[in-house]
């Protein structure tokens, strides 16, 4: 009877210790959105990133603008150590000529919206030969070499719209992006034409990176907006399609470029790291606001919070503006390499990458207990409308960190918006909104403020 | 014991019964969010109301033409009725001229974005007088009348950021819109300026609905840009600021218009009525594609699903595109008399008012117990991220429908956007985004269905 008596008063007291956590932390959340949607700076560190250094593709000015901008901007915010991480980096440019157009059974030429895919070759002039259409590699093999041979091969396979997470759906055709060159030059193709891998129908071919096999010669390849797609497939089926297309592509050396770092000293475990990071270079079309300024903003101004709301973390943050996600991921891996050979301890990486848009919620990569320590978080968030806590992918950059223990967590904002301008022109600062943007940033430094917290082992 | 055992047998039972509506419910609702995502037409139905009608302010041509097209809308989808209701409606003018500037202490003279409130006397011809600035009505009453007389006064209480449901920020302001006129008046002001009613910092003037009151006299009252007013208040920091303004709206007397009916008649209840509905008319600025364009595409939308994925209704479905929400609501109330004055049955009536935004869930004024049964339907949504299900507000179009037993339900879709075009010249079609406009009339047909099957008392 004692000892249930003794059990009562411990867990009496347990629950009101968690109580108070609860409500300090309840409360220091609060003081984060409060500042981020009162004073939030991420929406104009955007607009410099957008408008004032613009699109920045590894290996261009833009990307050694962008870590001099990046330098600069974590300097003025007074971090306890801002510094550049070497990274040697694929230098690709699309080049000043890109163009193609098709002849139709009529004799009727229709201009054709393209751009080369990232680390295409470039066409021996122009190329001008027969289209032929497929959905998938399987149909393209059962074509056979006799029917590819000599051809461009248009991948046709649209988006899926029934999904309600539109990266679902991304993924369900990123394999024509990614693979088709590789598949269609083994049968013999000249040449690739991808519909974009957009939900939107519309004249804006979306960009990408693709991969070459070294087994396999190379053949250009580029996306065609949704709209071409469309019009090539009513040519199609009123006869023989001609399409011409030049691209001069060039694929340079290695050079040197740069990660970004900012840390703020953890006062209690400084040797025990947590990580917040997006993506600093982006494609060479539109300006990356949402693909990956609003990451770079967001863990910018996760870091900003914390010292605006005067929290000095347990742990050292570590905020990354990695270099070279789009078309190598050579920022992440060098970084992951650098941790492996000093040993350092990385507690969870946080990712923003899929956009500015209201935040609904983090997925997590990592054990179930992690995953139910990041659900035990959200009542917290409920507030703010954020409610999808689940087991799932954390972020390409912080992807090569995976080891077992460290938690890596992906942000997710709403996705209904982002494959519109996803790699294309129109992925422009007037495309992300203040206050959509502000609330991503204090939903990440919640999560940061959370894990330094509670840890999440 | 046997009775236990019969307890458990009804239990397992009731469990296969319930897991067999659970089961067919969630079918039924992928087909209509399907149906919505892959052939649906709420975004070409809101893009001829916003293109080919255009805004439709009560009493306009506009609002004639799209009387006229909802009608043959709603006919073209073959429903089982199509009708119009008759109702009497204000008629306000903008006029033609509508301008206005100040003059600073250094004599420099700026333009001023606005535009007249809804239902606002003309001046007589240009107002010049001083300004005065205030953010409460307790502030205007301590100024007194001998600070107040013949000067503009300028309400400049901004929204909160702060708030997530933006709604709330706008319920906070809502009174310098709503009677701010009167209260000036009382204290001898010559005319009004309002700080416009959004979140965002920019040159658009947004208006809206405002009262006068019988007993006080009338004077001319304007939204101006949040921009503006920022400028004004750095003006009076300076010295003494003079505005001229002139307006020359008119106010017309009543004329006829119509509430747009159409119905789905219940196979089992006939008589018994859901009702899905949102408001034909806007502000005279713009193109009412957000307020409330997409309500009246998700209202039409809702039931054309219906049909698609072949559910015929238990009880009758009737979608009304109400008139006069905006400077009278005189729509609303029509309606609500003829179902008195019929004793129709109501089970629930859904509104969409709140834009086209992706959907989070709905808002229920009725009992705990509706609110309740409201909450049960949420693991159904889950899978379309929808997660707030709550007591709360319903709509102006229905609100007179309160009667004790019809539940109102208010669709909430995210409000981060919706101000910054609430009744400005920025609510055009562009601003809606396809698949977060789908979405919503999948959300609501959803929620419909579930209603019809199950009830909601």
């Amino acid at each position: 009877m004692k000892q249930l008596h003794l059990l009562a008063v411990f867990l009496f007291v347990a629950s009101l210790v968690h109580g108070q956590s609860m409500s300090s932390d309840s409360s220091m959340i609060r003081s984060i959105f409060d500042e981020a949607l009162i004073r939030g700076e991420s929406y104009e560190n955007l607009r410099e990133l957008c408008k004032d250094v613009g699109n920045r593709l590894t290996g261009s000015p833009g990307a050694d603008q962008a870590v001099f901008w990046g330098k600069k901007k974590l300097e003025s915010y007074g971090f306890d150590s801002v510094y550049l991480q070497e990274v040697t980096v694929p230098h690709w440019e699309r080049g000043t000529t890109e163009t193609a157009w098709f002849t139709d059974s009529e004799g009727k030429t229709t201009k054709l919206h393209i751009l080369a895919l990232g680390g295409s070759i470039a066409t021996k002039g122009i190329l001008k030969t027969d289209l032929i259409v497929v959905k998938t590699f399987d149909e393209l093999k059962k074509l056979g070499e006799e029917n590819v041979k000599g051809k461009i091969v248009l991948f046709n396979r649209a988006m899926d719209p029934a999904n309600i997470n539109t990266f679902r759906s991304y993924g369900g055709c990123y394999d024509q992006r990614g693979y088709g060159a590789i598949e269609a030059a083994k049968l013999g193709a000249s040449g690739v034409l991808v519909r974009s891998l957009s939900l939107k129908m519309d004249y804006f071919p979306h960009t990408g990176s693709m991969n070459y096999d070294t087994s396999i010669h190379k053949i250009p390849a580029a996306a065609v907006s949704t709209r071409d797609a469309v019009l090539l497939m009513q040519a199609l089926k009123k006869g023989k399609v001609r399409v011409s297309m030049q691209l001069n592509c060039l694929n340079h050396s290695d050079k040197t470029s740069y990660n970004v770092i900012a840390e703020i000293t953890g006062k209690k475990n400084p040797k025990e790291i947590i990580v917040v990071g997006g993506h600093l270079d982006s494609w060479d079309v539109g300006e990356g606001a949402h693909d990956d300024g609003a990451g770079i903003a967001h863990s910018i101004e996760a870091m900003r919070l914390f010292k605006a709301v005067n929290y000095e973390p347990n742990h050292t943050i570590r905020c990354i503006l990695f270099m070279n996600e789009e078309n190598g991921n050579r920022g992440g891996k060098t970084y992951a390499a650098s941790v492996k050979e000093k040993n350092e301890i990385h507690v969870a990486a946080l990712e923003s990458d899929r956009g500015g848009f209201t935040p609904r919620g983090f997925s997590l990569d990592g054990s179930p207990r992690q995953v139910a320590q990041l659900q035990s978080f959200a009542p917290l968030f409920k507030p703010y409308d954020l409610h999808i806590f689940e087991k799932g992918y954390g972020g390409v950059d912080i992807g090569p960190l995976k080891n077992g223990s460290t938690a890596l967590i992906g942000f997710i904002p709403d996705s209904q918006r982002y494959f519109d301008h996803h790699h294309a022109h129109s992925d422009v600062f007037e495309q992300v909104n203040k206050r959509e943007l502000e609330l991503g940033a204090a939903a990440c430094a919640s999560l940061l403020y959370l894990i330094d917290q509670h840890g999440i082992k």
